[in-house]
């Protein structure tokens, strides 16, 4: 797919998304290209439509594009809940089970969508797989000691890769802590991955989201498709 | 039992531990009252009897005090392994289950441990207990979300109380994370609760150390104790 032509899949995904928000909802923000088109159109019915809510972000850089448009965001502790979250996703699976993390906002996604009521995924279609895994699987890891985690995981066959920025300096998170991408190809078995990852220490939070999402909304040649999770 | 009692068996239990350290060995050194007295006793003998080996250590405290007598300390991740590693506890019982992280270092800690050939504890006898759960459990938690994690808890009945300093701020680990004391008086099915506290999404790390350890050595009037883990 061009990339002309998947920016416009996100786009469309990104505004079909737009009409779940209400007013006075509370509402989280995720991260990514796809979500960039999403705080556009909120921003464009902030600003024409005077749609009003709370938002909460996943990331620094969403609560600087919402806030360009005006869009009243808040930190995630002052409110009880999220009526409604929206974010990217790299990719997804049939059982709703997908990774993200590849804009290195995993851990504030992950404990957003947690404390969220409904949760929804926007993504062009290439994102959707038979099986993931061939997206790099973010983990996010304390950098005290990362060099144990990292020989840990090259142990086990994860193929492991500490995600460097530009200049060859380790990619800080929100967290300051590092990113290490696991070049798994495929994951046959995602809960078991799952467990034993967050169950090494230095380990914070990894890129596996089983299970978590009501809808995803697919950005397909015509309409965007809606896929709506039978499990949840 | 008197202060002044205390601090002499700990510092009997640190002393007796120092024997362990050989030359050319890597060395984890822990944190707390009782390792302090440790690092002193391996001050001595750096600087008395020319012991020379290698530390890592567990914060930023022992690595001030044991450069202070001269000892080389470096990064974890320049070394393979740690042959050896001493730590306090704040609780320990029969099954060799028990409670660290009153003193806020507990995720660096944990990863030294688990870097680690053998793993020696050291304690005064007060801190031998039938049943762990009394000392309130610490668990590091990101800032981002705090609240909500809180909340999770209360439902469960697990009695959290976000760490304050004597300002009334939040006590910020090395890593920059808070911690969540658990007031549970006391735990009775430990595997449970740690697996239930590290998949909670915004635990970075808790202090149950389950059958990590393989020696306590148990500061007792008259000689230290030494108990071996018979499970390792």
């Amino acid at each position: 797919m061009d990339q002309e032509l998947q920016n416009k899949l996100k786009k469309e995904a990104g505004i079909k998304a737009a009409q779940y928000v209400k007013d006075g909802m509370v509402v989280g923000l995720g991260t990514g290209s796809t979500v960039r088109y999403l705080v556009d159109e909120l921003g464009r019915r902030w600003q024409e439509e005077g749609l009003r809510f709370t938002g909460v972000t996943t990331s620094r850089r969403t609560t600087a594009q919402a806030e360009s448009y005006g869009i009243k965001i808040v930190d995630i502790d002052d409110v009880d809940h999220m009526d409604l979250t929206i974010d990217g996703a790299d990719e997804v699976d049939k059982n709703f089970n997908g990774i993200k993390g590849g804009g290195a906002a995993l851990l504030w996604e992950k404990i957003v969508a947690t404390n969220s009521r409904h949760y929804i995924w926007i993504v062009d279609h290439s994102k959707q797989v038979d099986t993931i895994g061939k997206f790099p699987l973010p983990v996010e890891v304390i950098p005290f000691g990362v060099g144990h985690v990292i020989k840990q995981f090259e142990a086990k066959g994860y193929k492991p890769v500490l995600r460097l920025d530009k200049e060859g300096k380790p990619v800080l998170t929100d967290e300051n802590d590092y990113v290490v991408d696991l070049h798994l190809e495929r994951i046959d078995n995602p809960e078991a991955l799952a467990a034993d990852l967050i169950n090494t220490v230095g380990v914070v939070e990894h890129g596996l989201f089983l299970n978590m999402v009501d809808e995803v909304i697919v950005g397909n040649e015509g309409e965007p498709l809606v896929l709506t999770n039978p499990n949840k």
